[in-house]
């Protein structure tokens, strides 16, 4: 039953609820001798949270890390690394009301029907709130990126229209320039096959694209292959179609990644719903909400990149 | 550095070559007392051997499947199953003028960058005969589902254009009707998640989805979010968008699923490319290739469902 | 390089220094509708305090455990359950002058040899501190065996003699009565090779035992095979030289564990060392250490038993 | 449920009983580059056959290794190697009249309780027989010390009295020579505590130790700890007590390891037992036994041991 935990080597296991006392990560396996600071943490999580805009949620996160373990004199010793949030803003009167009703397009429902048990304050544990844990856990992987010269880059965002008492979704395209060659494994633990793993673990993603993506489906062989040729004295595709990877395997050139965000589930428009004891009502989601949570997912996305880009360098290794 | 194990409970090991002696899986941790026998494996298998179309390749794979282990009395025992079908018309020579030279689109290049070695017969590991392990292994995944009356239907195939030297790709549309409630794990290990490495994992496929997958983009919360009803005293959605699985937990309502498959890419068409050595040079790939391999990638893909479903099934009991 | 995870289905993992902020532990995959509050932990923690004996250290450990997530009114709800235990005594400076050399049977050289940085704060993480991430979880895992109505005890305790500046080891035998049924998997996961992991896993421990242990290696076939007979129509064995477990699966016998403590490495005795320099000098270390650790390991050595056989009911059911 | 894996890196997974068609093993994670053929495999196979002496089964096997995988012109190429020897000596008749009652000592029980099926064919999976596995894969790994310079030595073989119709244990100490510094990890994954459950696992092994092992508990800490000192230059210990272990990571002194191996239950002397309805009985084991299985346990404990070394050398790398 457990789930928690992402990564072979650079292993990251995530705790806490959205009206919990607190949230955090856990990273076991990350190399010693690396230079970290809750400087480096802070400034990522910074990007996750809420912004001024009108798309995002009233709640106000300070969300302030605190480093618990695995850091010594500025450095990672190699023991595990402990970091944490208090949850400071949480109301969880909001949600008394709804206590006993389902909510469309949330997971209360199937985690009712799984645990038995409803942790109805603000999602529980399937709260976008989770993602703090990711981004934590994304910031150490992104230095050690950085080590590498590696970086991840957002190349592409579009967001639907925002409607009053509506909400809406997008598509984000990010890429991972300069990315270490031969990452990834034969047959399942593929470099490409992680990372859907990785970004369709994200709540709200529904479609996950490498390279070309969907359109290799109208495609000849002879279009989507990417011919090689030298330059610089090294061995390069002219075109990028795989999307930096072959057969699992990074090749060094740009990894591309696209991926669909669906809009939040919480809105305040009437829905049509049924009660825990089976009867059919109607619902209007009140509390403090997002409705885009585009730029917010960004954050966590690139954090799962990194996270798995740099458990497979370490496997690698 | 290994990768080739699939499923936590429901443990699948794959192993293999193209042109090797054999290939074989070891399914660890299938429940004991389930009837087996070669012919419910064999069954599936036939579904993946070329056919007598022109997408398919020349190359004749009886692929008969024998269990070595783990069934005794046509029962399984709960010790590993191993299975193991013979490679039989392995032609190596075919490809011994390819030794020195990377195959466009293929996993030559990204296998010697991290290798060091190159087993230019055929692909290596990173031929799509490796699949053969995943569809024996699916096939005993498809029995316990059925027991469960759970069942992997096709609800959409489009390929594209065949044209003379060339190849096509693909989609494909799969429905899981009746899949067992609460499936998944917070917070990496989502059922979603879970399938979407599944399927990435299959050598040719480039994008996935799940329910209105890519078209979330676009939508507002009001469009997509399924709302909840009564039916038949039960719980259920009025639509599907969610695909059948909410904060990556299944509900019941059927599973859906599409993905994208690229054009092979062995093609006889004039290709650049360069040598190992690194020098610019031009390809015609002979041999028997599939100019299409949607239909052989549909078993393959059933086959990683199953195991998906059922290995959550299990760590679920 | 990670290891602090133990459990495949009641997943531990434990972090924190002896000298750092905290401690903690958390539990991916303890089942939902549990009850659980702090004061069933606290019960096991004070357990591993030093007594007011004179075998103990000075250092008092107030041990306090807050519950952090994965609990909800008073029940477990399927979600990880976070628990730290602040640090409050830690008297770094009594450290700083054992920077530079190596105590003799401390883990201060292979962890510098390892990780190239020491934490020499009390032995960081290599630290018997570490331990009380164990009995969190350990407190846990007794609760579940205890709906069982299985139940650890403690069956025989020797202790050497205490002599000045100097320490002793001991030896523990623990019996588990009525353990489930069953548990353990052929070939690698036996329940005894677990419980020989999980016992040897305590940082003094250098000797482990199940049943008659080294007293097999004298016995015939005809003195160790345990008859079967029937009792109150169930099968049970005469005697227990296999200590309840046969082929590393449980038979419902008394489960019987032996195994020696060492004397603990700090003494104020003289002692010949090197420094980090590679300089031959003497060292007397100071601070407040055990002499005997025998009666605070015991319910560390309770705790890993507690959470082996949870692991393996959960991975049974 | 599965539990025949042992391994992070290099993944030993093996399957196959006694009277089936074959045993095989499967290592994932094995490092490209590697000479091997199956000369090397035999060689190790070789050591583990039933000798001429009187205490050995008169089954004869001949064991004959095939590699099927993995290698390619003589080198690993990283893919899974799949390894496999056939049973040709198997004699399931002589196990008919066993069918319906429980052997003393054997895993008969313990498998019926927990798999509701019983392969009465000479233990099935429990037997002796899938030890094959290890040695296979063990041969691997001793090739990777090898490189290493680090060699596995028998330092003391003690064997019982034999008896006319009964059987006798033993006691077996082994010496790693030079092993590779720096080898385990915290707090679970400690080398010492890798190595118990790799010894444990061996189907007739009740007791293990480490370094001075049960000694330590009348030890004080003066005698204990062990000194460091300069030799050429390099840190070493005077005395190794410590069993060449600190903290669970290898400070390059010699790793010593004792355990003690039971008495085979299959002894033809008459023995009290029940049947599977419940029934008190009594039985006398006919077929070929050994009677001492000392000698044959050598070569698979150093297999375990190899294994857990090369994977921790991987981990490390």
């Amino acid at each position: 039953m457990p789930g928690n935990t992402f990564g072979t080597i650079f292993k990251v296991t995530t705790w806490g609820e959205s009206h919990g006392k607190a949230l955090g990560a856990i990273i076991d396996g990350c190399p010693s001798g690396i230079k970290l600071d809750e400087k480096d943490i802070q400034t990522e999580l910074d990007k996750r949270k809420p912004s001024s805009s009108k798309m995002s949620t009233k709640r106000k996160e300070s969300d302030k890390v605190e480093i618990l373990s695995g850091v010594f004199e500025g450095k990672t010793t190699g023991m595990p690394i402990s970091m944490i949030v208090w949850n400071k803003n949480a109301k969880s009167k909001d949600y008394s009301d709804l206590k006993n009703v389902f909510r469309p397009g949330h997971a209360d429902f199937s985690y009712y029907l799984k645990y038995g048990i409803r942790d109805y304050r603000g999602g529980g544990r399937s709260s976008g709130r989770e993602t703090v844990s990711r981004v934590m856990a994304g910031a150490i992987a992104k230095k050690i990126l950085a080590k590498h010269k590696c970086k991840i880059i957002i190349s592409k965002v579009e967001t639907g229209d925002l409607k009053p008492n509506d909400s809406c979704g997008g598509l984000v395209e990010i890429i991972v320039k300069n990315p270490p060659q031969g990452l990834g494994e034969p047959a399942f633990d593929k470099l490409d096959a992680d990372l859907a793993k990785a970004i369709m673990s994200i709540g709200a993603i529904k479609g996950f694209e490498i390279g070309a993506g969907f359109r290799v489906a109208g495609m000849l062989g002879s279009e989507n292959n990417d011919e090689f040729e030298m330059k610089n004295k090294h061995i390069r595709t002219k075109t990028n179609n795989s999307g930096g990877i072959l057969g699992g395997i990074s090749t060094g050139e740009d990894i591309i990644i696209r991926f669909a965000i669906k809009p939040p589930a919480s809105i305040s428009k009437l829905q049509k719903t049924v009660t825990i004891k089976g009867k059919e009502t109607t619902i209007k989601i009140k509390g403090r909400h997002d409705t885009c949570i585009v730029p917010r997912v960004i954050p966590v996305a690139e954090s799962m990149i990194a996270i798995t880009l740099v458990d497979h360098l370490l496997r690698q290794s």
